[in-house]
């Protein structure tokens, strides 16, 4: 199996660019994969689930003001095509947040490792616990429920916190942000010690949520955030279909966009079960 | 292995919603994966090579234009975290070409199925020859030549153009888009008869090219634009690193914007090998 452009480089080499190149052409052909990222362990799939919401200026924000607007400027029977313009905010929708988000001087999203965005995915169901309380924190001891029942979280893993809150999108959406008449939202979220838990004692790369925040609905400190982001990691918000995937066994692929800059952006996520 | 919403779903089914659910609930625990979509065979994967350009406002467009401005909204030292808006085009950076970019009512990217996403690559490398012609037209022959090395083209794969013209980024920009003094862009591009040939004789879900458009520079017409993405089909265009993925056997995941009724958007492409 040759590379595409295996055939090109090493003709290159041995052509005009002389030996130093064909040194490097004969590496490029021996490694197989010249900048690939390799995996800890071989992975493999039969199915392929979205866990991605449909993004429109109806999809519920924290301030109530659409999360994109569509703007066209080329319409096919005028202009020979379709093209809109988007404005869009890079924190709604299903998205990503970048550890830059809550930060300094954290990694903005096109800086994310290819190896961090294509990560074994371990879903926590909390969702009996927040039916019964709206503004429920994902705790310490769910995380160990979860290893009693799978294992010990995999190294380099997603922890995704599955409250049922999605399906309130085609079912309940006011109760989605949940926002009482004095303005505080009411939603699931993790809790900042479990946070520091995954952060001290495991090796956890994301955190992704089925809600509007990787805090609670409650939070006024934001302190999940600041703790999850600022160490250099990333989160998910409103992941959808966390349901309909295993506890533990699939691949999470975070289709974050690569944007210089970004402290986030909105984000096709995927997982290959 | 239980899914994360199996456990909640049985215990809501035997509760409070009876037995219409439970069947439901029962089939739910029983298939494994609910709401995934099976692909035609296991796929498996041991690197991950990213198939994607960084998007800034420096990236090289059709007019010329930045393809995204950023705003910023927060700033961490004064708000407490960092948030930007985009404003962005549709179809600018590493992006999908969906089926209404070209047509009057071909599927908007957020209708795009999940399988075909998700999908076979193969590489057509055509580098040398677009180095003696820039706006050479990978042909029919090159398609005969690619199966005769690799075997018919895998039954719904997405088959990209190796030009080359991804490096020029990092080389030399200008001839990226290869503007002339008269402004005609010197790229090159899919011929119209192979697009043709690729719906006609074989299976084909999208095409993909290492510059700025599935058609060459100097065309006029759109040729292939309007018959591929007409015919129900995708296209990525600005694809990175096609010289570092295997000519045959590797997986390519689209990370395609998920918003309703645009005609494309900035993608995450991956390959998986």
């Amino acid at each position: 199996m040759c590379l595409a452009g295996c055939e090109r480089a090493v003709r290159e080499a041995v052509t005009r660019r002389g030996f130093v190149k064909a040194a490097a052409a004969a590496g490029f052909a021996a490694t197989g994969v010249a900048g690939g990222t390799a995996l800890a362990a071989p992975k493999s799939f039969t199915n392929v689930v979205d866990l991605t919401h449909t993004m429109s200026p109806e999809f519920p924000t924290f301030n109530g003001k659409p999360g994109i607007e569509m703007q066209r400027e080329f319409a096919i029977r005028r202009d020979g095509y379709n093209l809109f313009w988007w404005r869009l905010s890079e924190h709604a929708g299903t998205h990503l947040d970048a550890p830059i988000h809550f930060s300094e001087r954290g990694a903005t999203a096109d800086k994310l490792a290819i190896d961090q965005l294509v990560v074994p995915l371990a879903v926590v169901d909390i969702a009996y616990k927040a039916e019964q309380d709206a503004d429920y924190l994902l705790s310490g001891d769910d995380l160990a429920l979860w290893e009693s029942r799978n294992g010990r979280l995999p190294e380099g893993c997603c922890v995704a916190l599955y409250s049922g809150w999605g399906e309130l999108l085609v079912t309940d959406e006011a109760r989605y942000s949940g926002r009482d008449i004095d303005g505080t939202f009411h939603f699931p979220g993790f809790a900042p010690e479990a946070a520091e838990w995954m952060m001290r004692e495991r090796k956890v790369a994301g955190i992704a949520v089925d809600t509007l925040s990787l805090d609670n609905g409650p939070s006024r400190d934001f302190k999940t955030h600041k703790l999850w982001l600022a160490s250099g990691r990333w989160g998910l918000e409103n992941v959808a279909n966390l349901g309909k995937v295993p506890a533990n066994g699939a691949t999470l692929v975070v289709g974050a966009p690569k944007v210089k800059d970004a402290t986030g952006g909105l984000t096709r996520v995927l997982a290959l079960v």
